[in-house]
């Protein structure tokens, strides 16, 4: 049996998600202390708790789940938790950025006002820079509860993929590019970096709180590469598409902003079988671990790509 | 021979500080790449190279020789450089933040135009981000360079200090306090997170770079705790006492901004002995240590007491 004949259906991984969503809301709900100082823990909350498909969170327990081979390890086990909210925390704080008036001046967010609208620029910037330190916090308890060396490569992986050479660079390369015709390359450049490369430490900090092989890492990074694309390129469908309240969020906001899109490069039907073929690559990479547990993997890739939010 | 026997002259500790500040100097130009896209390398060296007093790595490294205690150790004196640089990269990123429009609003930094100025504020956000990011970065190299119990033990520090019981909180504190008059233990409690836990946790940084006893650590926190607030109980005379031009940033904006300072609560006279009665405490806590190479961190304390910058 492989990752490709055992599947997950709909419904499993409903189960399977509501499970771990359950932990993750609560230890996020834990570790970001309503008691920050002059209202920035309301507003710290208010950016992270009772919202968004925590894409990056499950991603990071699918793969634990991977490459624990069903072997549980409470030690590992709670790191795997920690990560998953470290990487929510990171996602949380680039929205809370990006919707400020300085960047995409967006006012709503999963259904609500945006974090600056409700609580001010000031507090906005503030909670945004908590967040990500909170990340880095969260990923480094004391020894006892977690291998140092654990956190250690859990703290490497994320601040990679969150700064200059990840998402922070990405999104320098999007501010840059409005009313840019970039051709496909740079596209998925700026992809790779603005949402890719979260998606795809999300996947290998999963991967590091176990003991993998070589073999099951290069699988499990490709795997994240893809997925990580296809998100990209399903979100740029979706913002044609779909209206703003299914969205939670602004939608044609692309084109009205002129920005350049897996839609607007290679048209909706292209851009409609890439993602598939990213869904395929993604499949085969699982195949390509060795292992046997990555049927949540594959189920949550699928899910990515057919999802309408 | 103790902290307090041996001394050493102002001349000496320009001595030691210039030979270290070109280590910390090169090491930033070398981690702050340039290649970063789309123009935020560039916003991130201006944000930080070339400029300030760099009392924060100043301060690890003299922790770091502290505790080293004559030994050297080729990983842990990599390890204190890095924490030196990633103690720096917060600093700056927390002033490019600070100086933005929706904060303080200051055009003037280093006698430089600040970096909103210079770049667009949407550039100065996302150079902001990847500064943090990178600190995390740099703490944590591939795991041959540096023990991984080091590095979790710097990130976790560095995270907490950053964070919102810390630097990020005493903001909100601060931009809470505009035209509210705060007692002194809520101006004491602000400036603790909002300056004090950085430069403690700088101190602890360069300890955690070595074997220091119990004793030692506690009297190096209490070193640096002390040294921390002293820094900005001076901060707050020298914003009535100097110049623009002496400052390098824009004098008596405290005042003007009708924020709560140690002089506006204590009068020049007492605020002027209240940070000498600091530095007395800040000594005392190094001979607390039992350390013995302790000169260089007890003339960084008085400089930063006696400076007129």
């Amino acid at each position: 049996m492989n990752a490709l004949t055992k599947r997950m259906n709909p419904s499993e991984l409903d189960q399977w998600s509501n499970r771990w969503l359950d932990h993750v809301e609560q230890a996020l709900s834990r570790w970001i202390s309503p008691d920050a100082p002059a209202g920035l823990g309301e507003a710290m909350r208010y950016s992270v708790l009772d919202g968004g498909k925590r894409l990056r969170p499950l991603l990071v327990l699918a793969a634990r789940e991977a490459v624990a081979n069903g072997v549980p390890n409470p030690a590992l086990d709670e790191a795997a938790l920690r990560a998953a909210c470290a990487a929510e925390l990171i996602h949380a704080y680039s929205l809370v950025h990006d919707d400020m008036p300085c960047m995409d001046n967006d006012v709503l967010r999963r259904g609500k006002p945006t974090v600056h609208v409700k609580f001010g620029e000031a507090q906005a910037l503030l909670a945004g820079d908590a967040l990500q330190a909170l990340a880095f916090e969260i990923l480094t308890p004391d020894a006892s509860a977690i291998p140092e060396g654990v956190q250690a490569r859990l703290c490497r992986l994320l601040a990679q993929a969150a700064g200059h050479a990840g998402m922070a660079g990405g999104q320098a390369i999007d501010l840059a590019s409005v009313g840019v015709a970039l051709n496909e390359d740079q596209l998925r450049h700026m992809h790779r970096l603005k949402t890719g490369a979260l998606l795809e430490a999300s996947v290998m900090m999963g991967a590091a709180c176990g003991a993998a092989s070589e073999q099951a890492l290069q699988g499990l990074q490709a795997y994240g590469r893809a997925l990580g694309l296809a998100f990209q390129v399903v979100d740029d469908i979706l913002d044609v598409i779909a209206d703003s309240a299914t969205l939670g969020k602004t939608a044609g906001k692309d084109a009205a902003n002129d920005k350049p899109t897996y839609v607007s490069l290679l048209g909706l039907d292209e851009a409609t079988s890439y993602a598939q073929s990213l869904l395929r690559e993604a499949l085969n990479a699982l195949h390509d671990t060795g292992l046997t547990h990555t049927h949540t993997l594959a189920a949550l890739a699928e899910r990515v790509v057919n999802r309408n939010t």
